[in-house]
């Protein structure tokens, strides 16, 4: 007699790294795990990155779990961002931002968090439109965020900042990093940005080695739309998440604004934003004894 | 015939620079002007530093106009946070953030806005408490910071923070700054901490010369509840926007919340907090030639 | 009758920013001026980009002038460096690091500069080289800067590097600026490096945006050789003064060292590094009043 | 029959952490280690802190060796550095930068070095005078740094900086620093300093917290004479190493230079100083798995 369908997602996607044939592996073990349970549950692999849009029909899904690293993460979050499906992210190698659930850990903590023990978290999303001639070309998404930078060539690009219309600074710099509190640990803290918790509902602009001393990073309300021009640059391009790709020309806008749906991420119980800073950057919760001198 | 009480703001304070001869010469200007057009106005001076405490009887004001510097306003809006009275902020010398009216500008300036040619903005303030053994022992109020620090020793102090109630790091640095978005450009910025425009409900936590180079600024939500505890320290001490400043021991509890009042600043129309931080840190607005190489 | 061959500097080549009929016409006028005066003047444009080898013949030259910007003394010194050749550098629009005399005051400073009125400074270059399984490929120079970078993908790279056949690190980052004295104040100021006073027998190592934040600028004496290898990255690439690029590819080999010739500069008497340095970064001399609170 | 005395290092003084009973404990043990192998050795603790001066007379040693810390050696070092004895770092607890021999090492390290197996490095240190109305009131050395910077009060100070005589700018900051390399990766890394390898013969210059954000650490020559004047601050003061304190007057003038004498440091054979640095800050020698994004 088959098992009664679970109250919560019932049906479940698993989706495994691209081209990981260990992640391949862990998906049979947990979709055996899931099935056994009375979930319904379909594979599928990563897309492979240049196809970043959202499927055309809403996955028959009302969970999926990432078996993979932060890549894959934001790479599956991008794509069912639309859809209002939430994510468990297991992590097959070192522990990540989004991926927190180790993979030796994931038979027995997947099982409890769709049971419901679990905590819901989500995400902004920045929606991304180029336009040139004031036509839209391209419109991509980010979770971590949106970056206008220069290329192979090494030279300098100067671009000019609009917030809601207003102008904020034309700036040179190897680029302009904008950033979701979820992307403030990732390439924005490389760059000298501020770490952004989660339930900040802010953007950070963070210039990458501006040519000016006094361009710091700013923090800016999410509600904002921000227009980044590209005054001056022979190879400038744009970038969601590192991972989507769009060359630009001088004169290109690049328009930013909150997205329309959220990310929802899952965490086991207890799961704390900073233990896992903490766990990430090495810092220390218990005093250590004071260096003399 | 007495001119008849105006409809805004009938009763001004006017309140200079403590000691400031420059001050009084010009208060009394903008008096005689003010009472000219039918406004009650009275005269005070900045109290003199260690004196921080709001008056004791809501001062007789509809609003106050500040002359002096950035380091007035900060006082007396700190002073007048409970009343909910607007400020207005004339500068005697260079502009400064909060003061953006210059003397030269006043005669023109504030009688425009005093008829409502005006636009109002408010800002948080941080309302800090220090506890010895559970007990309270100071409280003060920051509108551009709270400062916890290391004295004149030289000795590195060690701090453990919690954000409601979750411990977040135990730090050694030469110090912490918990700062408003109008502190985030006074020493917060000095010491590497990011711009938070002023719609951003957030404070940042800055860390001043930090012994762990992972220890970097985070923006957290102003909800937030901040509690900063003196692990080890000979001589540590706190700090309210520089001015208040209370000793503390080891052992000794910081709590940082929002304050349950802010502040009002007036501004004259045409107001742009982004042009403000483009003269102040000398931004350009339009592109510059790109240089070569 | 001619007047006789000055003692010091009788051949003189103006060099003017490739391209720039602003150049060309104060070109003629200095020559002129010069050639009045007795010396032999030839007149050269900037060789253009792709074009960076030292000339066959070394010139007939005992003094070089430009006329441009910083861009172009790079390209110019680099070239005349084998030579042993004396730069003065003139500049057409802001005062530069480099070119240090403004164009107004040509007729007046290079007159009595070429005279002897001028104290003469050496700046070290670097010699890089390029490895592919151990066959040198490209060679170059850089009077800034060599940078390792990634390209317009935006994804990371991994480099290791080396000095004097020790390992310091494996680091992944947008790139890696390796900086002469005369550099630091150039890109590698941008991206965090520290200002090495011209006299500091230095280079200094700075990563752009490293992914771990412990990396920090490190200067090493400028007799060390530094070897760079990529370790990944698809679209690697080397810039010497963000002048001349070459690809690289997975396993190339950076290596970097004082170059055997030293640039010459000339500069006015009563030069000061430190005044230019003030001037460009806007230093304040003389103190300001301290700001209040 | 007694044993002959070693070719090296005849007679070693040991020096152990001023209160510490675990140095004590470990002082005798390598005390008896070595007397058993002929040295002759004497047992000092470390000075009380207040009491920084060199002893009256030359210590009757060949070679110290110090147990504790970075900190209990710096005392040491300058203690010792007029009289050209070579130290030896143990460290009883995490691995210092100087003290580079972990206790549990010592009985098999320690012997060795004192025959010999090992290499020596040299390291400059400050001397710091105070001079007042144009008379010397205080004189120090520094191995790791001087620091000028404000006290308790939590007010700015402004201080302006020469370089052999040579204005270089005024500059309100929390303090400044001036390093040698081997403070480079002490306090000086914690406020944005470069590291600066030991070879490289030159003083960092890092402001902490400075107001202008165009103030930038440079290195200048360690055969400079650096003069920092106390403009403003009420409650300023210098600091040798963290160690030794001096309170400032305004018009204080604080002058520095390269010390006659160096530290010398003795390592066991393969000491690296980049493994060192690694280890210290966490850098990978081996590359990473590059992320994903």
């Amino acid at each position: 007699m088959p098992r009664p369908a679970p109250a919560r997602f019932p049906r479940i996607l698993l989706v495994g790294r691209h081209g990981s044939s260990d992640a391949t592996e862990h998906l049979e073990i947990l979709a055996a795990l899931l099935r056994e349970r009375g979930h319904q549950v379909d594979i599928a692999a990563e897309p492979a990155p240049p196809v970043d849009a959202p499927p055309a029909a809403p996955p028959a899904a009302d969970l999926a779990i990432v078996l993979g690293g932060d890549g894959t993460m934001l790479s599956v979050a991008r794509q069912l961002a639309p859809y209002d499906i939430p994510l468990i992210g297991v992590n097959l190698g070192r522990l990540g931002f989004l991926t927190d659930i180790p993979v030796a850990q994931m038979a027995s903590a997947v099982p409890a968090m769709v049971e419901g023990h679990c905590v819901e978290e989500r995400r902004t999303l920045i929606a991304a439109e180029v336009l040139r001639e004031g036509v839209r070309r391209e419109r991509a998404l980010g979770l971590n965020d949106v970056v206008v930078n220069r290329g192979a060539l090494g030279s300098l690009i100067e671009l000019a900042v609009e917030i809601d219309g207003r102008p904020v600074y034309a700036m040179r710099a190897d680029g302009l990093i904008v950033a979701t509190p979820t992307g403030s640990t990732a390439y924005a803290l490389s760059a000298g940005g501020p770490i952004l918790a989660p339930e900040v509902p802010a953007f950070a602009l963070v210039p990458v080695a501006p040519h000016a001393l006094t361009h710091r990073p700013i923090a800016i309300p999410d509600t904002s739309a921000v227009a980044i021009t590209v005054q001056r640059g022979r190879d400038a391009s744009v970038h969601c998440d590192g991972q989507a790709h769009f060359e630009l020309a001088e004169g290109d806008r690049v328009v930013l604004r909150c997205a329309e749906h959220r990310a929802r991420f899952l965490h086991p119980e207890g799961y704390d934003y900073f233990a896992m800073l903490r766990q990430k950057l090495h810092w220390s919760e218990t005093p250590e004894r004071l260096r003399r001198g």
